[in-house]
């Protein structure tokens, strides 16, 4: 991260409701209350860490308002509604600098087919492949090593990054950001078993990625086997995740890494999957359900359930259980000891 | 999906014994009873659907013979032998259209070693990159920016989809389909533990995978630490597995995703594996055993044996011992009442 | 693996301390104990299995010092201090014929910015992809469709293989190695909830991989939200492993396939983390500690702690734990006994 700010400059970006003390310095990093050094920027994001702001050496600190204390000498205060918020935005310019915006047009190395549509703005990098048919929309960035399939849509605004793999007749909307790696449109894993063998039952669904999705590296979607694979509005998926066929995932749900979603399973909105955690086929998953990480679920899940545990069952219930495993060797103590009396007596 | 059948065409190709009603439109897509519209094909798959016949919109309907009930008007019953069977090999010909059949040739961008042997009607994809000595068979297809490496060899009528890596010396036998981002040959992961260092164990072996194996997007293969990592006939790996060094899967064995196998394991014939389960180092998973999702397996598995849980054990015992855990609460309670008793007597 | 040694050449690898008996054959294969051929080497690597030692038909077996035997005819034993050592050393040298060192250079097909700093030695395969402001050090190999982008830095000696990203502004120190498909520097999986939907918080950090780290096939390591994600020195970890933002890998640690580790986690030295364990958010995995394979941790873990299960707990609770739960039917059963004499008295 190469960074240069001003306090002038920072100011600018959070625009304090206020400020308390002075510092020189100029803003290179930033770095968490605990590790900042002079000439380093900090913020309170998690009030429990609220004891380290009267030691941290950063010379900018980002405050919740009504904060209570005073900076030391080269040190600045800077209060605002959110300081989470008011470091993401200075970040989002850092991120301006990290990513710059690529020059629109073909690298030439890339092998774009006859036919396919790639809007003005649109930039398509080093050693990308576009089958015919394919379409590119406006500021849409693939860039570099990417595939693009016969007759797949990109919208507008959507950065593939290197390595990606859009298959044929998949859709991304707008705004969508695929990490490296992500394949969307792989066929599914159906099958029937004749004769002793399993014959492919052929895939020829697609994928459709609605808008403000993204996903995460290496992370892998396949097609219907008809109709469509569907992953809804604002949706976040993790690194490593395995998506099947005909699965449906609603708006701004949010899957972490190296979970597994079994075929024709549904995830309505804003539901919330933990690491590793597994779907079974065929379930429902209810409008924004919590599924811890690990957990296996095989079973329809409740609006704003929260379930945990492989197998899965409700939080509550799952704990209770395991302070009482955690008890057996207690228990069977007892009954020894309750046996000998009955057994005595 | 781009679809467009007549009900004669789609009547030549799923041969029914008995048909019921007529149509007049034209089928330009497939879909479940219950979402299907006028225009689309449905199917009765699987029997716990069947009262969803009588209201679904769709034009054709294919159904099981002896099936009891009566077309809606502009409606048509086509009765098949087994439905879902007729709807694969109508998905077979969309499929068709769907991945058209490549020119043979070689790209201009692709880069092909000297002495690499490529069939005549083998096709060498945009962007791939072929090293010196490898072995290319009749109608082969590498996509688009596949890796061959040095001496591997390919038989006859496989389909590497784009960024897949076969790396030197592997071996893919005859229409082997590997999906986009599949790794064949990684380094197997040994070290020996010298000075307070992991020092590596050279991985000089290889992976050869046998007829008819489809392998899912992303999924790792680690070449043996010598002799062979194997993948026998018609075995079906998913997404985001890990096989490891030394590995031996037999013909017809079904693999989930996200599944890891340890080294030096072995999976025979016709076994099954759900997703997620983790099989450990040196273990041998009988002939048609089914380990069940999530499942840790640290023993051999005997001949059609179902192991579940983590750890894994009997199917049958597994759920007996999951119903009683689930009564702990209720255990406690009875072993303080009759304790009260035994210690008031 | 296509070996091809005489008997004087492997005993100029291995220096033998003492050698029985004779053979004629050239060595072409490497095999274990049972399954060895003649034409090829075995050796004993593991005591327990000493008495196949006396029925292999490999031609030469390397075997310890004190080894208690005598070769067959036409069978030479070769006696060494450390019979796996020797082996890895043979291996090393098929290695070298497995993987030839390749020439320096840009392949003319890789597309290397302006800008970019590659030393004279380094080699840059085809196809690859090079961002402006990267540093590529001496004896560096990027061997094929490989990504490096903006101001990425690379040392000495490393190798990265096939499909590998390295994103913008990350770090490779020196002799690392990156198996096929490693994505290293995608963004953090990081999201403030805002007004019913999740607003991406920018990941602006970077990745630091130290020296002598190898990482496995299709593995993904997320940059940092801002300061670093480290991996130590001499650290190993295998495929389809999940690193996410800034956590912290120390020296020595081994982590295998499918092992999922959350933001912010610790991981210090010489841990060992089995196959698809889970490490929570904010975690720190204490120096030696060891963690089986699915297992989830949620909790800090002193140094040299042994934990296993899901939720994890240490290994010897869970084994005492696992044989109770095992007995739970006969618990029940004897509960019941003690309530119906209990009653009847």
């Amino acid at each position: 991260m190469q960074v240069s700010f001003t306090v002038a400059e920072i100011s600018d970006i959070v625009q304090p409701k206020e400020t308390r003390g002075t510092t020189s310095e100029t803003i290179r990093g930033i770095a968490s209350l605990g590790s900042a050094e002079a000439g380093e920027l900090t913020f309170l994001g998690n009030p429990k860490y609220r004891s380290e702001v009267a030691g941290t050496r950063a010379s900018v600190v980002l405050l919740p308002l009504g904060f209570d204390g005073q900076p030391q000498s080269n040190q600045i205060f800077l209060l605002v509604e959110n300081p989470s918020a008011a470091l993401a935005r200075i970040c989002s310019r850092i991120e301006q600098s990290l990513w710059p915006r690529p020059a629109p047009g073909i690298h030439p190395s890339a092998q774009v087919a006859a036919g396919a549509k790639i809007a003005r703005s649109a930039t398509v990098g080093p050693l990308c492949v576009v089958e015919a048919d394919a379409v590119i929309g406006e500021h849409t960035h693939l860039q570099a090593q990417v595939f693009v399939g016969r007759a797949a849509e990109i919208g507008e605004g959507c950065w593939l990054m290197p390595g990606v793999t859009l298959a044929a007749e998949c859709i991304l909307k707008d705004r969508v950001r695929l990490q490296p790696g992500v394949i969307v449109g792989s066929d599914g894993f159906g099958y029937e078993f004749v004769g002793g063998r399993h014959e492919k039952i052929p895939q020829v669904g697609n994928v459709v990625i609605e808008n403000d999705v993204e996903i995460g590296a290496n992370t892998t979607l396949d097609r219907a086997r008809f109709s469509r694979t569907v992953v809804g509005e604002g949706s976040k998926i993790d690194n490593l995740v395995q998506i099947a066929h005909n699965v449906t995932i609603g708006k701004h749900v949010i899957i972490c890494a190296l979970v597994g979603i079994a075929g024709s399973v549904t995830i309505r909105d804003y539901a919330v999957l933990g690491g590793q955690a597994g779907i079974g086929g065929h379930v429902t998953i209810g409008p924004g359900a919590k599924i811890g990480g690990q957990t296996a679920v095989t079973f329809n899940v409740e609006s704003k359930a929260y379930i945990n545990g492989s197998p899965g069952m409700p939080y509550m219930i799952g704990q209770r259980l395991q302070v009482l495993y955690r008890r057996l060797p207690e228990l069977f103590k007892r009954v020894d000891e309750i046996e000998a009396m009955v057994r005595k007596s």
